[in-house]
């Protein structure tokens, strides 16, 4: 697969409100995608509460998800689990039904007590479908497994045949350009968090992935034209801008209050599933308030 | 049910060489347990490897044992997940199968936000197992979940009606004790850090589930007998030889280390899964040494 | 030093309202210590803060402590600083002062890297101070150092010709107990959390130093006394009452509610320095409230 | 005081083989700052082991670089202290010897329960010294202390009238952003790391405080000056190379491998203080070839 440039979204989880999952949605949501020109779509992954939803039901979304994008974006399957064994499920599944890629984070319960046993694990999952790309998703803040990800790729690079790089999700940038720059350039590293694109682009970031592409892709789309046009002024207005944004969501559950927004997009996706809770009624009242103080909507 | 006295054994999971799941060990050591005086069996929890085993395999283990223990040792069913309707699955399935309890940890990769949240994620799990008493499993050094437990209680109790207490792994001792003494002993409180047992039933505990139960059980009933009888400095040096053993397996990954241990006993339990590692062979030589050293196997 | 047996008070600064330090007031806390029967005090510890004194302030109140206490109570003088060479300064005026012992946490702003480093930093502390014993203050809670303290009694043995013991602030009870028991028993290992003493005791624990100790030993000698006697249920009772006092101050910052708590026993130690705080007016009413609730007082 | 543009060495302490202060390097070191542009030294912070000298050490070389510094450079003294009233002893040595600004990490052995206790605190630092600008030092990774810095800029505007901005030590560029931003731009943000400075370029920083700039910052100028030339592959490349650098070093203890490398360059400045260790032979061995190896010296 080639290096992805530009923007993936990763998808919330569509509901209905008793909770059961509404694959109806998914065709307004991919529409909306490809209107906005995202790339890709990162389906089942921590914003698509994945570990709350069965392995049925990420098969069936997964395969929702698929069958909307005919082509039009990219679809990159989470098959990241507790158990390997039904990560495998899933990596075969997303092969069977044609996905693009997949992409698993490490086991969350017993966490790897090395670098190693890290590699060990994902590469059990990866060969599961060997025709897909494999992305680790290095989310340390979730998984709370935090290993050198420069000492990552020499160890995975020789026993993932599918590695194709990393969602990477983390801050610390020097780290991603070390990796960017891995054997010149040869793995395709996804920069995960929103608010620190414009830096990352600094350092050489061509594709990213996160929660906030599914609503305001265009403006983030900007804030690469501008940087790239070398107008550097204007893309740090626009970047403080979304800055800005994603502060006022995060005073909230920031999942529960990423649906709200969507929500206010005309994209009702439901509530979310238990251990997430939901805002309460005046929480969406100051959340919306939020976002009109900063002309955000 | 009436509260547990006595020791339970969190118990190994049981592989075959090729790391699929083997049942036909499961009535020797059932009988090992049953010999060595254990009150019951803690099914396919941290221990047990539970969340490196698919949904079928930990039905089939937990039946395994049902059928094993015929009523001489209470079968406790871990059931939690980090996806609450897969664990109300193996809830229901725990009722049906005729265990005498459920027990979960709360959600691991969304960690609860808040004690109430915690609180409705466990109300979902245990509610699918009505007839089942329920027992919430408190280990904040593996899930990051860390609350108070008074208050949890206090919220808990009136939203889970199947509430009977909890298995306490934590050295918190005072807030064990303040457990144990919440409403005059209403609950329950089990206690899970082997190696602070002499401890624990100073400040009352009564029953316990643990790893090292699995092969060091008479070890520990005789540290219960001799504090029960007032000989405290007996009671001390048997715990300290207990301590010392931990300690030795300690240095290497525990589980792994654990399960060397029990094959050392005779009872071949194969390796661990992955994430799991397994010990080298010069470490299960230093392993087997150190526990000669302090005369203990 | 043979080694303590009983009770030593962590004691709280004496302020006046200005915030300067009150030296008058310590003869009549020495009274009160030697009326409830304390072996010791340890001054300018975590309690007192040691750290919110300037070096000039820590040797005066060290001072008037030696003075006050006329050989009725030790006087153990915590010299523990950022800086290994104000440390040294504060453990030669000890032992000038004539002072029965000094201790030292680790360094916590550089903390350090290895055991080792730890040692070498705590041997430059002792050895300015070389006919006094030297306990190590290991509360991990506070400096962020944890290191295995059965190793670090390994490598300090040799090094630190002075090494009394330690003062173990950390619930890890089987490693107290280890150290308890090292080398038959060779050091003086003080017990550090008053909300676990009657479990620390049932692993051999003979001596603890706490900050409850100030205004409540006398109910802890009552847990001493009936344990020792065999009447479980009651020392259980007895440190029961005394969790769920030290449950009720904990809801405020800990400091400052304790020595509310010393102003409600008749002495009036003053204010703390920032960066601690103080307890709203409402904040003294609940906590006082909450005192009477469980009639402790 | 004007923000400043360019960038400040955070020098290195300055020691005697016996581990005395060495003054007498200081006028070399200021040449050395001189030449290679730098705008200013932060004296005695982190990494000039400012909390392992005396209070009169820190005097000592705080004047030691002012008289150095003769106006050709900014000298900014760090003055933060466990205890706030030796803080406050050391602001106003600054402002006597005629330093520039004035620093202060949050107290660190008690952590301001709350950002109104932080900012209690650094208020009575920073009114010690009412004619120095005052930057705080948010360095979050070693004081543990890690609030919102949006929210410490309102509660500190009105209560320290010289608050003139941020040593931002912190990988979270997205709050960097919002800081520079804060009110258009009224304070002073200066960058703390200097791995991810063109990142940092990226969002805005103008100034930047760091380590490696006490022998690289030809280097980092370089950066500087390709990035605003809108040269950004050839600013990637530099940057790349000096990530590289500092992973080198960073596998051993950062401060003694960086004085280690200043040995390289020709400023021995002697070992560091404990609890901070030394590179023993070999691994300087290793660093110097690492350092060959990406062609960096």
């Amino acid at each position: 697969m080639k290096k992805i440039e530009g923007l993936i979204a990763a998808a919330f989880s569509t509901l209905n409100n008793d909770h059961s999952v509404n694959l109806d949605v998914i065709p307004a949501l991919v529409g909306k995608f490809v209107k906005d020109g995202l790339k890709g779509v990162f389906v089942c992954g921590t914003n698509g509460e994945g570990p709350n939803l069965t392995l049925d039901e990420r098969m069936q979304v997964a395969e929702a998800y698929v069958k909307a994008a005919k082509g039009r974006l990219l679809v990159m399957v989470h098959v990241g689990h507790t158990t390997i064994s039904e990560a495998r499920k899933l990596a075969v599944h997303a092969q069977t039904i044609g996905a693009d890629a997949i992409s698993a984070v490490a086991a969350f319960y017993f966490k790897p007590a090395s670098t190693e046993l890290l590699v060990d694990s994902l590469a059990e999952i990866a060969s599961a479908a060997p025709q897909l790309p494999f992305y680790y998703y290095h989310i340390p803040a979730v998984t709370g497994v935090s290993v050198d990800m420069i000492n990552f790729l020499h160890l995975a690079e020789p026993r993932i045949p599918t590695l194709a790089g990393i969602k990477y999700t983390a801050a610390t940038l020097h780290e991603y350009q070390a990796c960017l720059n891995y054997k010149e350039g040869k793995f395709d590293i996804l920069y995960g968090y929103d608010e620190l694109l414009l830096s990352a682009l600094a350092v050489g970031a061509r594709g990213a992935i996160g929660s906030t592409y599914n609503f305001a892709a265009p403006h983030y789309y900007e804030v690469m034209r501008l940087f790239h046009a070398g107008r550097l002024e204007a893309a740090q207005q626009k970047q403080l801008q979304l800055v800005e944004m994603i502060r006022a969501f995060l005073k909230f559950s920031p999942i529960p209050a990423q649906k709200e927004i969507m929500n206010l997009c005309g994209l009702n996706l439901g509530p979310c599933r238990l251990p997430l809770g939901q805002l309460s009624a005046s929480d969406q009242v100051t959340l919306r308030e939020s976002l009109d103080a900063i002309a955000f909507r």
